[in-house]
């Protein structure tokens, strides 16, 4: 581990952070809010600390990939204590644990939340969380690459160890434009959706807010009723945004800025991915008909919810934990499944059970036919042997930190068996509320430290893909060389 | 498909059932009862049937693995489809989808009732309902190859098929030698077991049939408190027995017959076996001691469920259904890991578990050295790569016929999710009694037409490891060659 290099990178994160805090300290101007000041405080107390982190460069620029993956995680563990802080001096969430919990749950997009009462919180504090979902939707890392001047080689490790997906593919040659692409066509689409939701007549605090967590597909609201209170136009805006922003970024990249438009269409991962919906929205709406008045409103809140879980965003407009049993059960299929790699999204990612799909398909036909060669193919390009092999150890890690934690947050004894394999669910894949004692309705306070400590844990890991979080329990990784 | 193949080898099997099916017979003669007769009129039954099928040999023995896994997968159907009738005929189930339900859950030795009220059957029914878990237990198929005269080139193939694990070892190089050694050493743990249950004072009726239950590792009492009226001396015997029928039987072939009895000492996965037993029972004894009157109580009930859920028998001293999270938490899971390959357990299997952990560490080392070669290593031998993947594969597999029947299972509706997780758990990994809904202490009656026949696809699907019950759905495995 060259440690040089990786209080380098934090730095040049934390200069990151301290102009993003200063964001949430206007809007807390607008409303004249004391509470302002505690994300100044931070802005300038991250802003001397990067700089006394980046103040002597690097004497060398030797990469691994250990300083990459431990770079991305440590920066995201520090973004989150960073972040966190301000809810503690301003008061808003005086634990440190919860504000922690919180903003972690806010930068992994997870939109889990400790809170009782949202409506209590001062607008800094909830402009502040609401924007942790949008700047870790597209990721820090991203982010910083895509406007800090880095040089060196290592831009595209670091990328890549925050990118979502079983393959990361970058959009140009170059690491910084792919980084600017991404963002433009984020900020972009964010924009959209703000214009939209004012027409739709939603008072702009709401707006902003909504569509920060839409695009980064967190899931924190403003209100205690999540998405409840909106008008059914408002909730439709929120739904197709949330089913676009947990599409692959390629694809919109193909459709504005790429010479063959055709790609876009020709993605097996977004046609499974709108399937998918497509499928459940019907299957719900049919089995809740009789919860609403009319068929429309059981398809409108069915494709809400649906869009809301398999973008793993989180917001809800009914308490889905009342729900019959085959609604719930396959809502919370899709907060497994997940929404495409390459987007804001959580979850495994279309792509990968694609990929597990046809790993099975190809194990039959060879069962079969001992002695025929077959290859896997997405997209009708071949995959390569290693990314299929990782995609089936993704899988069995995915499983193991899976039972791993389940088994801490049972070691509590106060949850059922439902709520702790949903709150390890719900945060794991990165939605937000989970069923029975995380439903909708609830939040994750009751649980001990412990199980909040495991629970972040698993946001980070998930949001990460698994590796750089479990990077920093091997012991060899910290070694110097 | 060579169906003249696929006809005789069902033929073969048939006939070994017409005499098997003489013994729920005798036992019911010695209670004096008329439902014995059913037994005897489906033994002539099978006889004729198995007389016509073998009549004509096949013209040529064509051995293609999809002859073998159709013929394996069929054979279990077709016996327990005969092995049901009897409980139509005598009236003991007359619904034939129970019946079936019953039988199949029988051989594949899972042990999950449809029946209200047990001790109502006759002691013919009885006792033919705990020997399909014997004869399940190490595979008809594999008593088949032992006792029956058959030449040709698949016996190895057919036993391959049968034999639960992610690899097949054949003790000795002959099929025959092989399949008869694993029904020697089973035969003499039966023994000693009714034995020492005989010794313990535990009526002779029982005696058998609660051992049948063990070394099968299927679950079915002749009681409606399934174990918890014996004493603790004979549930304590139960316990060992169960635990010691769910260890690779390699190591038995190695202690009593191999010239190396070190090797059974040195196997990896009959120690992670023993590992994981000891410390569930401590977990669980901890956790429960309150609901018992002494530690010692505590622990004794705890090692019991312990073992029965791990070797996926399915036995029960006590209604855990009412244990704590954490309790109730770790016996799912073990139901998930399952006993040892090679035994009679179900499960995923310990070793399965052992290479899915082994690969993930592997994967963790290649992300820190991309340039470095690792293998894989169970018991100090490189496992194949094919093997390895088979095992990733397998573990996708085993995740979509999960989902799947959960599926089925929740459009039902009358279940809650705990239920039919559960329902799906204790009959895909052959275990028998889940939790909540289909508990210890209740039954699977309750559950629709459609979702006891997709549990019985899964005991079928899960004793037979995926593959056999999968490939019948395969159209081109159909197809004339």
């Amino acid at each position: 581990m060259h440690y040089q290099i990786v209080r380098y990178i934090l730095g040049m994160v934390m200069k990151v952070e301290a102009v993003l805090l200063l964001l949430p300290f206007l809007a807390g101007l607008v409303y004249r809010e004391p509470q302002a000041f505690s994300f100044l405080i931070m802005a300038i107390v991250s802003a001397v600390a990067a700089f006394a982190m980046t103040f002597k460069k690097p004497a060398k620029f030797v990469f691994y990939p250990r300083e990459a993956i431990v770079s991305v995680s440590l920066s995201w563990i520090l973004i989150s204590i960073v972040g966190a802080l301000p809810f503690v001096i301003n008061g808003d969430i005086p634990s440190f644990t919860n504000a922690l919990f919180e903003t972690i749950s806010g930068f992994t997009t997870t939109g889990a939340s400790i809170l009782e009462d949202v409506e209590a919180l001062s607008h800094a504090s909830l402009f502040w969380r609401s924007f942790t979902h949008w700047i870790g939707g597209m990721g820090v890392i991203v982010f910083m690459l895509a406007i800090v001047p880095m040089t060196g080689g290592y831009n595209a490790q670091l990328m890549r160890a925050e990118s979502p997906g079983p393959t990361f593919g970058k959009l140009v040659p170059k690491v910084k434009e792919s980084a600017k692409i991404l963002y433009l066509i984020y900020f972009g689409m964010t924009l959209v959706q703000i214009v939209l939701l004012l027409i739709a007549k939603m008072p702009l605090f709401d707006a902003l807010c909504m569509t920060f967590g839409s695009a980064g597909t967190g899931g924190f609201g403003v209100r205690n009723t999540s998405a409840a209170d909106y008008t059914m136009l408002q909730q439709a805006i929120l739904t197709i945004f949330m089913i676009l922003f947990g599409v692959n970024f390629n694809a919109y990249y193909y459709l504005y800025l790429g010479k063959d438009k055709k790609q876009a269409f020709e993605m097996e991962e977004v046609r499974w991915y709108l399937i998918i919906i497509a499928i459940s929205t019907m299957l719900i709406a049919v089995n809740v008909r009789s919860y609403f008045s009319s068929a429309f409103e059981a398809f409108h809140h069915a494709f809400f919810q649906v869009g809301s879980i398999i973008t793993t965003t989180g917001y809800s407009t009914v308490d889905f934990d009342v729900w019959p049993t085959l609604s719930k059960g396959i809502l919370v299929l899709l907060m497994f499944i997940g929404a495409c790699a390459g987007s804001t999204g959580g979850g495994l990612k279309v792509s990968r059970v694609i990929i597990l799909w046809k790993s099975v398909r190809q194990q039959v036909s060879q069962y079969l036919h001992p002695k025929s060669v077959s290859v896997i193919k997405v997209d009708s390009h071949t995959q390569e042997k290693s990314v299929v092999t990782g995609v089936l150890v993704y899988f069995a890690l995915y499983a193991f930190l899976f039972v791993g934690s389940m088994f801490v947050l049972m070691l509590d004894g106060r949850q059922d068996l439902l709520t702790d394999f949903t709150a390890v669910t719900a945060t794991f894949n990165n939605i937000g509320p989970g069923l029975a004692g995380v439903g909708p309705a609830k939040n994750f306070n009751a649980l001990s430290v412990l199980s909040k400590y495991t629970l972040m844990f698993d946001m980070l890991a998930g949001r990460l893909e698994l590796y750089p979080m479990l990077m920093l329990f091997v012991p060899s990784v910290w070694k110097k060389h």
